[in-house]
């Protein structure tokens, strides 16, 4: 089976830059001696996670019950599931804890620590328990020095089924970062903050094993990770345009592609019409705020090699349109009807995540593996 | 089954919108004296459709080839598979053409028309065709007064595996209009473009039995068809917030919302956090250019009411960040962790899309079905 005669829309990953990414960031992490727990959000996929897991401790991270199943079921035991933890999902914790896995949940409010503790005695089983750190004011967590993780960590420490395991946090604002600096600063302050927090609990006789980060800029620009027992990345293993933008890859790293036919021309205003629209390639606009935008995706040729004057400029459900980066008319006889390109995205994670399957190349256009996606909750 | 108990975050469907949002839009055309022939690329659903298409010849659109062995395996044999084809295509066409069912394929270029003529002789089936017409500059399709319209048709025409069936234009550009007689402005236009070409084939001699036009805006505020065969629309089913903001519909009609879970505060900034995040309500921003700007999407209590200040300002993989419209902080306290809420969609194609199945309710709050859709291609 050949890329060429594969029904577009559909997702090309190339095994070899997976396998370069995974070490390249491996090595980083042995140099500056922390161990990995890769988060399984961006792959969604054993296969793919398998060399990332070798080597390192055996933990994932999840970000929704189902890939918590999916990899349990695949043998991985150890599991952070790092999205806040609701009543609702309980239930399914409670049921891979009575299976044997050992996943631990997220939480930064009293109300959480309260409802986990009871559902855990209710249930007779004991639940392993982070509480979350906001480092960079992004998203979620408590604030470093806010007397409130003590409160929730004594709440957890207190109850005898549950487990205080310590602190996670995630410097997601490390996308918005306009240099490397910017992000080596970033990832020193996600470090420096999941470490006070851990001497906080510490201080207060609590106990505070893991001290987890981690984001895949943080992840490749930090120089220092003492006092951190694990760092998490996911969007490492593909890369994309938003991590080129950022600095962490080069375009040539990036592993993840939508393979699309093109399906008409605008010839007086140079358009190249192409079948994968937002349903192919999401609708994030990643790059946006980036130096240099790529609209909703960069064009490859059918061999992936970029063609980096041109650009996905609008998309719609099952239309997308080629456009010049600057607007002026491209000749579109260079991509006859019929023809196929590849997109690299700009956020592998969302542009994965509107597929059910992997077409697996390794450098040609040889389809070795055909890899699924456990996509939904 | 009630939505306080489903595992969040998942899709509401309400059946009493639908009914009303699609008789609605058949009242207005059985007065304009216009057939419907409803596009099933919103709902991907056949419980959903057949209320749509019942009353009207029974003819359906679709998007993608999977919807259309999809329908028609559901018994729809009347379809217009309206995106440009690709020859990558054309096998699962011929198939359904072999099994019974009447697929009219979409071309713009004399290539298609090219390859369309011979797979169909090589198969021995004759493939209905349909002439895309630009009606408006937005994307694919012959602009009206090109003379590659009567090439393109009499190529069709003498091939003796080729029914010209007419033309079909969509005026997508209808989504960015600002006021109704803009919208108005755009369905006459609409309107005589497709005309124009019809007449334009037929002036030559060649056969032009169906103009088909249509969008949601434009079938709404339309108020001449007189030429028109048919009129195609699928967003009219849901309707959404792009719908309401541009005057289509209120926000009381839209049929569609993602049922989501609160995970967490940021108090002291009035944030609340919920468990819906681009991979459950996707990343579209299409009222970002319109005059009220609804973030990520409009939040809505458990009963589906609007909290017309509050909106999804934020999303991330798994996370959504619920901000007050203004900026200012929001109580916290009317969202306790734990609680569900309902968020409206900016585009119901783009968030429905991003899910498996609807849980059905009817005004209240028990789900009285579960309705699977066909996402894919």
């Amino acid at each position: 089976m050949d890329l060429a005669s594969l029904e577009t829309p559909c997702l090309v990953l190339d095994k070899g830059k997976v396998a370069r990414n995974i070490k390249r960031l491996d090595r980083r992490m042995a140099k500056l001696g922390a161990a990995m727990r890769p988060h399984g959000k961006t792959a969604k996929n054993i296969d793919i996670m398998r060399p990332a897991l070798a080597g390192q401790p055996g933990g994932i991270t999840v970000s929704t019950l189902k890939e918590a199943e999916y990899y349990f079921e695949n043998g991985i035991n150890d599991i952070v599931y790092a999205v806040g933890i609701a009543p609702v999902k309980l239930p399914r914790v409670i049921r891979l804890i009575r299976e044997g896995a050992d996943i631990a949940v997220l939480l930064d409010s009293v109300a959480q620590a309260g409802f986990v503790a009871d559902k855990a005695r209710q249930h007779g089983v004991t639940i392993p328990a982070l509480i979350e750190i906001d480092s960079d004011g992004h998203r979620a967590g408590v604030a470093p020095g806010d007397p409130l993780l003590v409160e929730i960590g004594r709440l957890l420490n207190e109850s005898e089924h549950v487990v205080l395991r310590g602190v996670l946090t995630h410097a997601g604002g490390s996308y918005d970062c306009k240099t490397g600096d910017e992000i080596r600063a970033m990832a020193e302050q996600e470090r420096a903050m999941a470490v006070k927090c851990a001497g906080q609990l510490r201080e207060n006789g609590l106990p505070c094993p893991v001290v987890s980060v981690g984001s895949t800029p943080t992840s490749h620009f930090a120089r220092d990770l003492s006092g951190v027992s694990e760092v998490r990345a996911g969007v490492y293993i593909f890369h994309d345009l938003v991590m080129a933008g950022l600095g962490v890859c080069d375009l040539n790293d990036i592993a993840l592609s939508v393979l699309t036919a093109v399906i008409g021309h605008q010839r007086e205003k140079g358009w190249v019409i192409i079948d994968a629209g937002f349903t192919a390639l999401s609708k994030d606009r990643g790059t946006a705020s980036q130096a240099v935008d790529q609209g909703y995706g960069l064009v490859c040729d059918l061999n992936g090699e970029p063609c980096t004057d041109l650009i996905v400029a609008v998309t719609n459900q099952e239309h997308g349109i080629i456009q010049a980066r600057g607007g002026e008319p491209l000749d579109v006889q260079r991509f006859p009807v019929g023809s196929m390109v590849r997109i690299l995205p700009n956020h592998a994670c969302a542009t994965a995540g509107m597929h059910e399957r992997y077409y697996v190349v390794d450098g040609a256009t040889a389809v070795t593996d055909v890899w699924e996606r456990v996509n939904g909750w």
